[in-house]
C-alpha cells in the first residue's frame, strides 16, 4: 500500500492508485470529511458522482456533499432540507418587513405632501417581491 | 411476490414484506420517487437512514432524502447546496434593499423635522440583520 493514500482508500483499506478519484477531494490529513460522505451516500456512490462531472467540477462536487452529508448527520429527519426551511422563513420576514416599511414611506409622504404642500424627495423601493425564490422549485 | 410491492421492492425484484421499511413511503404508483433516492443513495443507505429516526419521523425523512437526490440529479456539481447559495444571495438582497430603505426613512424624518418643526409619527424598523442565518452554520 501506497504512504500517500487519500483517505477513502485510508478508510476502506486498499491500495490507493496514482489516479485515484477520491485522491484529490479527500485528503488523508482530514479522514471525517471522507468518513461522512461514505456514511450518507456510500464510497461507491460519492465516486460515482464524481465520475459524472468533469474534473473541474469535482472539488465542487466534493464540498456539496460532504455539506449535505454534514447536515445530515446533525440533523438525521431534515438534512440540509432544514436549512432550506430556515432560509425560506428568513426570506418571508424580510418580504414583511420590507412591506411595511414600504406602506410606512409611503404614509410619510402622503402626510408631507399634505402638511407641507411640497414633496420630498423619496425614491419608491425598486425590490419586487415576486422574485422571490418559492419553495421546492 | 406479493402484489402490493413497494416501488423499492418492484425495482429490487424482491418480495415486499409486510414490515418492509420502503413500503410506507415509496409506494408503487410513484417508480420515480424511489428510482431518484436509488440512484444517490444507493437502497441500503436510504433504508438505514430511515431506520435510524423514529417512525413518525420518517415520512419527513423520505421527502427531504428524495427532495436532496432530486437536485442532485438536476444540479449534479451543486445539487440543493445549490439553492442555499441562491437562497442566501437573495437575503443578501434583501439587506441590502432594507438598509436602503431605513435610510430613506431616516432622511425623510430629518426633514420633516427641520422644514415643518414637527415630527412624523414613523416607527424605526425592528429588523435584526444580525440575526440572519449565516452560511455555512
Amino acid at each position: 500500500m501506497s504512504s500517500r493514500r487519500c483517505a477513502a482508500c485510508k478508510q476502506l483499506r486498499r491500495r490507493c492508485p496514482s489516479d485515484c478519484i477520491f485522491l484529490p477531494y479527500f485528503p488523508p490529513n482530514n479522514p471525517q470529511r471522507f468518513s461522512f460522505v461514505h456514511r450518507i451516500y456510500g464510497a461507491s456512490n460519492v465516486g460515482k458522482l464524481l465520475q459524472q462531472v468533469q474534473e473541474h467540477q469535482r472539488a465542487d462536487v466534493a464540498d456539496s456533499l460532504y455539506y449535505e452529508a454534514y447536515c445530515r448527520i446533525k440533523n438525521p429527519v431534515y438534512g440540509c432540507v432544514g436549512i432550506i426551511s430556515i432560509l425560506h422563513q428568513e426570506i418571508d420576514r424580510y418580504e414583511r418587513e420590507l412591506a411595511k416599511v414600504q406602506a410606512e414611506i409611503s404614509l410619510v409622504k402622503g402626510q408631507t405632501q399634505i402638511s407641507q404642500g411640497q414633496q420630498v424627495e423619496l425614491s419608491s423601493s425598486s425590490f419586487d417581491l415576486s422574485t422571490t425564490t418559492p419553495w421546492f422549485y
